[in-house]
């Protein structure tokens, strides 16, 4: 029944005005720019056309199917739209518009949530952002798209409680070639909540890893029976685990987070991989979103700056994973075909001259050798001996799906350049040493789990 | 004396191969195109000219003045063109070529060394990637434009004893606004070592920190006395800190790095900035680097996005920092000033429908309220309610000089032109609240240690 809030193929949205800054006139284009192949509807009882589309005066006006209703009209006529919504059969509504709980109005909310079970309703929001989906590209979020990017198709589903923070989050993700499923806003939570969406997220085949970003739970007890059956990985990040950053949870989403040591004992229990920022959460993503799967955590670095060499050793064993001890064979080969400077050792420093060819060598015994599981391969770009050409050779060994191969290269547009073309092709790069060391980490621990 | 390296008005590239991956030549090419106002000539017997400069088979020959040669030979033939630039008068010279002590070859070294010392030239290198200057655009180092971008005039300096690992990083930054000054790679330090530079960097007017990436020292006791001494904020990251990295600095840079824990003592007495990883390094001296300098860390968050309010908040006590508590006047006027919806407290979220004037109102009360340190304020540009001109307002504000104001703000290439414009500007941006307070907590701990 959720699938529906993310391939209906016939929308209306209820509360278009003319200005093009008012939140319905800013989902109806985008829906038109981002290229969503359904119908739209435009509902308008004071305008007779926007944006080249006929304004209806209510959605029960319209003749043809509406399978989803996006609402953005003050919250004094939600009830009545509801209503309409009821008459017209529509059976799953996300409704925008603000003023509800989170502004101390409960008693309208509980009159909007027994409208909806009237109308047997399901509904997400109010007090919501919307929600995203890469490849359908029904976007119901009230942001514009030159102040928000919308990121491409992938295999990350991201639901948060906070708006702003996914806004922000997504238009990053964007920025950053990360490979996206579908964005959720669940806002107040008055019928769908955190809970639902987990469950409709692990039986979606395009998500591979949600992540989850909440300050407290709607229904603890709902979220551990369904938290219990969910098959796929499950990164969170709680907002308000200090006593301060708890009190002010109470203002921004109305409930108190709660202790957060009952929290971590409950993520703990049901296998969460839990983060404590953003940036480790979207770095363990990119790793299960490319599918990499590791149970054992021997390393082999490889690399062409012996600084990163040794950097990535101190991480990897600051963070109790496991240096790979190559094997004899591995070693009488690789002594063969390297050049004599280079020492043949855990880290494999290819020195400052490396070449592709260095690299392919390293690379191909890597994953011959039985005694390594992951091939950690930092590659810095600036050495003119370094071809671009290098890309090639890591995609062809990447398709072997011997082993993971995972990148770190730090730079600016060349490097850039050269890993957005590594990324497309299913390898992960990241920035920094200590980034994918942390990432893996969260990775074997939670195959271990 | 130093100062030569960075300032010289005159240049010998000796050993320019026409041959336009070879390093000398990258090394004329780059000080041809990156600006550099001095004079250069060009060093190689068998050449007549190369990129349209005479070619001399020696700088003996040249008949104008040089102040600095730049050797890029052979390492066999670095003993004779030593000699040469010591019949020239030449007294500094950067020794790019290697294949000295760090393959083993020692002898080789100590007679170089010898040598220098018969003709009092002092010398950077050999084995290093060379030097940068942002403002001479005096560039010594042998690595592509294209491949790794210079970056813009500033106030970090920057020390590597992995050339590779500054490459890497000169480009991160360049991409990344930083605002720069020096760069030096000593390589082998045969003459002038870490030590020497720290002292120099101490004394340059365009430095305000000075970053520093080491394995191991060549002389712990002179380290210790020069260290003493400096005024400005050494910002450190050690390599080898474990068993088995510090296992691998022996075939990088020849030198056990020794036990981390006396290290550690070290900095901690001389009151280094001590991090574990680039990121922190680079976040700190972004501070820094914009003259931000506080003692008390009464912290008021200002938000856009309770998420974002509330992790801060939580990163704030876990970094053992303060929360400021505003004071009475200000409570009254944030009242009075700021709708309703507002919860007056810290972190102060203005909601989702913040726009610049409820910006400038909380601003203004935070810079003015006594007990507020330093404002940290995370704006999410994503909601059009926040006007491109809020960039304008910050800086005004910013450069009334009352309080640091330190930014966060997370999203794609909107978020990051309106972040340059700030940055350019002498704001400091972050990407995620982690960050940021992670740098606040490494400055306010230098300014009381």
């Amino acid at each position: 029944m959720l699938r529906n809030f993310f391939e209906a193929k016939s929308i209306a949205i209820i509360g278009v005005s003319r200005d093009q800054n008012k939140v319905g006139h800013v989902i109806l284009r985008n829906l038109i720019d981002g290229g969503y192949n359904g119908k739209v509807f435009v509902v308008n009882p004071n305008a007779a056309k926007i944006l080249n589309k006929i304004s209806y005066d209510k959605v029960s006006n319209i003749d043809e199917k509406v399978e989803l209703a996006i609402i953005a009209v003050d919250k004094a006529k939600v009830m009545d739209v509801i209503k309409d919504c009821g008459r017209k059969r529509i059976k799953n509504v996300i409704i925008i518009s603000s003023g509800f709980s989170e502004v101390g109005d409960k008693k309208l909310e509980e009159k909007l949530k027994k409208l909806l079970e009237k109308y047997g309703i399901r509904a997400i929001g109010p007090n919501c952002l919307g929600t995203y989906d890469a490849y359908t590209k029904l976007d119901s979020m009230f942001l514009p798209r030159y102040r928000m990017k919308r990121p491409e198709e992938g295999y990350i589903s991201f639901v948060s409680q906070s708006g702003a923070l996914g806004s922000a989050i997504i238009d990053f993700l964007s920025n950053e070639r990360y490979g996206f499923n579908k964005f959720i806003s669940y806002g107040n939570a008055i019928d769908i909540d955190e809970s639902d969406i987990l469950k409709f997220l692990d039986e979606d085949t395009r998500t591979r890893v949600i992540c989850l970003y909440i300050e407290g739970l709607k229904d603890g007890k709902k979220f551990m029976n369904i938290i219990d059956k969910i098959r796929k990985p499950v990164v969170v990040l709680k907002g308000g685990i200090s006593e301060e950053g708890n009190k002010a949870t109470l203002s921004h989403t109305g409930s108190l987070a709660g202790n957060y040591e009952a929290y971590k004992a409950v993520f703990k229990k049901y296998k969460l991989i839990m983060v404590e920022n953003l940036e480790d959460m979207f770095n363990v993503a990119k790793l299960l979103e490319k599918g990499i799967k590791i149970k054992k955590d021997r390393i082999l670095v490889i690399t062409n700056g012996g600084g990163y060499g040794i950097l990535s050793t101190d991480y990897i064993v600051k963070n109790g994973l496991r240096l790979a001890e190559l094997n004899k064979e591995s070693v009488k080969k690789l002594r063969k075909d390297l050049p004599k400077i280079v020492n043949i050792r855990n880290p494999l420093d290819l020195a400052g001259d490396a070449n592709v060819g260095r690299y392919k060598v390293a690379i191909e015994e890597g994953l011959n050798d039985k005694n390594v599981d992951l091939l950690l391969v930092t590659v810095l770009y600036q050495t003119p001996l370094i071809e671009a050409r290098i890309v090639d050779m890591l995609i062809e060994m990447n398709n072997l799906k011997k082993k993971p191969i995972v990148i770190v290269s730090t730079g600016g547009e060349f490097t850039e350049l050269l890993n957005e073309n590594l990324e497309n092709n299913g390898i992960p790069c990241f920035r920094f040493p200590n980034q994918a060391v942390r990432a893996i980490k969260l990775l074997v621990d939670y195959y271990n789990s």
